[in-house]
């Protein structure tokens, strides 16, 4: 089998640019929690693609980023707006709710994409006490099945919610193969387009290990430390954390990660899009694939290669690519597949 | 205009039954906490209706109940799975997430009422530490819409529910109503049908206020008395709970009331069935009734006789019988009604 | 023995007047949650007594309401400073930590009460994310060991508290017996002193169940009906819990029943005080007497008469009065502690 | 100056070693969260330092593995005695409250540590559902003041904790400097002596990132993996952690670091002791010194080279060595305090 999996693209490794930095950070001492020059310059950096006005802080995964976001812009009686396919909804072990206090409301999509018809039957008794009130609605870009907002659809949406006086939040876990998709920059698919608050992700596309929050207005983030504290996030070693983001955008490293990535997916896609036995049941805008495959090949396959199974019902599996696949490693593992289907389903 | 109205059974007063009882129970000091003969025979009496082996709480209000009910079976990874119509999900202000920390599911449903196929889809991710994991199914008897489970019913969901290692936990906060509709003794339609514990509600069934919390064992029960206090529902004087509670179960009051009002919802129903301009959306099983009236005059009736819409988007309001509901207060209530449909309704 | 025990002022039961007055509340219907005229009217009276700009809300029991004051005016990751013997810190099991997020600190102190050199050393690392903040000074008038704090005392106090950029909550459970020991009115001694929340009780001097939160400024209270619901504390027939607070102020019930209380104490300290075997040894300034008496009588007193043991270690009782104690109950409860030193203590 | 600072430990950087060890790992794709040989491998080599019975755990923070480690052997309802210096009650921001519901009882201890006498009197109101019932006693090793428990003093402890039904938890964030100047095995000193929860740091001794909660008892970490995860704490590229841990062990790197710093703590010692105007406070056991200098000269030599304020009032600032720690620093960093003063004090 091929080197790399499909499981996840945090089942990849480090990119080596992101490996130098952190070493070239390996120098001397630097004061912990941020007090640093690696964290000056990464706070610098991160401006340069989201505006002057944010307030950027990192944190250690995906979920705090989720977390901390949704907690900073609520009261405990307020309730968070989703897709029920969302990360937040599904797959973080209710550390929103435990954390925040908020009550999420999942909304059933076709595709993972939230728009305000389906918003709007959730806005309710408004200013009755008895019901938590809606207070953000956030949305992952991509969205969990890999599918995207087009920038008209987030200012859409943003209109929408500021308009009920709530907030649009964006889980960016994967933002980079969104833009690179859009073909886009940063900002236009977010602040630009009317988003208050990002999680914005780095360990999925090279980093070791790095998330950031990030504010469209600093005045929104008054005491975020103290929560980011609170929340077991404050790393001592920042500079580590910062010296990865700082190459993360140094010659467009991001870019070029989440390009490799989504063109390995479609190079993919085309490989197997003809293959009768099976189906790709979302568009394929970024990095992944969901396919659903013959039940009786999931078990043969996955012991030869691991991957995910996004929706046991339906038998729908999914198959990420990473900034490091190759096109080697696909082909090896479609021939697996191909095997599979040959031997196991008659 | 009658001088009880149709908001809710909880702008009732007090019974004078339980009135008395309290005046009864205003007798000399009394150690507080519930350390009193009054607590003791009120349990006594709780007993005698729902079994031996049970333990009971008496709490302050009926999201109390309930928050203490779940939160005494779950721990904070742990998910519930409701109807979305449900108390907990809707008029709870979040409460269940913020003290137990748990997720909440809410499932759509025609009536209010779930079943093991509704619940199926939710009971995914089994073992898995990113998914909070499935631990109660919560159901209401009757439902929000008036609607009930047949004890068979219960029946069906318990083994289902037990089936997949978790509780069934049942809101009465009109479990009399439910009761008396059904014909059937408290314990046959909660324990003796496999429900593991109930919210109890005395309220809006003609006390001042009291709501218990029975566990089906009492080994559910460990430690529940430090998080009642801990969710401030310890009552210093609790014997004017527990007298409440013995007049309430003495001479069936309990079922004098509750029939009462379920035999006025019928007897409304039976006053408006026929009016060309309204639709009766939920059967009448108990003593409210779910009404889709015309838009314009909602307005113009709540300020006569104030009750709540249900669903505003449907026009459908609700209008609820009580202990003390008589014949004319409906009779005038109607009255209202034709009078407003003609004057508004072209 | 004396119908009327020295457990606690929570052992006794309802004065007549406020039972009356909640039996002519429970005429016909009234909308629930607050909506009625009784809410309304006990409002109107707590302006009265506390000045126009307060808000002030009805919750269940003496923990909720510092709950939610407490709640109100802080952040999860703020600091409350409390008395090491102040309820909050050892009889709430807990539940300002659970429900607030907050962090409290225990001061060791003489009496019972806090002042600014105390509470000084606890103002350290202000702006360090690092430690929870504090924001909170939180005193109990009277004490838990029934001593008062002076006007000038709480003024001095709510200087220096509000000149460190924190608020200062009153603890007054007992706040009757402390204006009336003080010959204070409320307002004076709380509000007039620079307190900027107050839980009021009603429970412990004549009361069914009633507690208040008070704010200073109706702008510190936004939102609080929200998390009055989520701590679930919102009661349904609210008028009951209105209409005794109605009674309570009405021919200044509320004086007349800390001020019998009180005398109450007094006299019974005049029969013990030159009980050699025994040491009173907190002054006696309100409705509860702290003794030191020997280990060996306690559970043969209390057998015949429960209270409870304040200090296990000092071997020091607490012994409370309340508004319906007589001369009587003292003189026999006296009798017994006499004979039973006579027959215990060698 | 020296280009290593005296602020803390955590200002170090990597060591060479780990950094091999996360670049050796940094081969092809792993299965995230924990499901890689690296990880597997680290849990191997911890049980060779504490034995088989263990299970242990890797998170991201220090606070994260004193938060995890205590909500894992409480309920909310419990409380948690540490001293007053613990960094759980004065630099975890609240967090142990927030994410465990409990409450904290800080004792006033000389040195930082804790004996029996100091916890006995809060064992009190055992049972009463009033009171937080305590159920851990947290002990840091080495202490805040770098103080030192002798394992006769840990077993004293566990002995007594046990004997209480309490568990006995130590913050370790800096154990291995403790088990290098003890000259003890880690086992030894921890868990042979009685420890239930180890909170195992490696952040402040060489490695990038990186924590481990250790339980004595694998019994006793039932479901901890959902509490990991839902306290944001489950990394996704767990090899890099597991990774560094092996480093961390392999050729004693762990005691070799440790014993270095504590071996610079002593020369630095030695260097400063006969100073007149400066004062050692704390007996240098570990590789921290706590030296009371004139005040005059705080701000001059932290701008020079920045380190911490221990105690404002006492004047007492905080110097740390670390694994890369040189004689030379030290020798300019005496320099600049005889210097400094010279020239700022008369």
């Amino acid at each position: 089998m091929g080197k790399r999996k499909f499981a996840s693209d945090n089942a990849s490794g480090i990119h080596p640019d992101i490996l130098k930095s952190i070493i070239q950070a390996n120098q001397g001492h630097a004061i912990a929690y941020g007090n640093d020059i690696y964290s000056e310059k990464a706070v610098t950096v991160f401006k340069e693609h989201f505006g002057n006005d944010i307030a950027v802080f990192f944190v250690l995964t995906g979920t705090a980023s989720n977390v901390l976001s949704i907690n900073q812009i609520t009261s405990p009686y307020h309730s968070v707006i989703v897709a029920a396919s969302a990360h937040q909804q599904v797959h973080e072990c209710g550390a929103p709710e435990r954390f925040s206090g908020c009550k999420y409301l999942p909304v059933y999509t076709k595709d993972g994409k939230l728009n305000p018809d389906l918003i709007m039957p959730h806005l309710v008794e408004l200013g009755d006490i008895h019901h938590s009130q809606p207070k953000v609605v956030s949305i992952s870009q991509p969205t969990e099945m890999g599918t995207l907002y087009l920038e008209e659809e987030i200012k859409q949406l943003s209109d929408f919610v500021h308009k009920h006086n709530m907030y649009l939040h964006l889980d960016g876990a994967r933002l980079a193969n969104a833009a690179v998709a859009l073909n886009k920059n940063l900002y236009d698919i977010t602040i630009g387009a009317g988003v208050d608050v990002i999680s914005f992700g780095g360990t999925k596309n090279g980093m070791l290990m790095g998330e950031a929050v990030i504010f469209a207005d600093k005045t929104l983030a008054d005491d975020f430390e103290y929560y980011r504290k609170q929340a077991m996030q404050l790393a001592s070693k920042m500079r580590f954390l910062a010296a990865q983001f700082i190459a993360y955008f140094e010659n467009n490293l991001w870019q070029k990660n989440a390009a490799h990535a989504n063109k390995m997916a479609n190079f993919f896609y085309n490989k197997i899009k003809n293959i009768p036995e099976i189906e790709v049941v979302y568009k394929v805008e970024t990095n992944g694939l969901f396919v659903r495959i013959p039940k009786s090949i999931i078990q043969v396959m996955q012991a030869e290669s691991f991957f995910y199974v996004f929706d046991e019902q339906e038998s729908i599996v999914r198959w990420m690519c990473s900034f490091d696949t190759t096109e080697e490693d696909i082909i090896q593992f479609v021939e697996l597949l191909k095997k599979s289907i040959e031997q196991y389903v008659s």
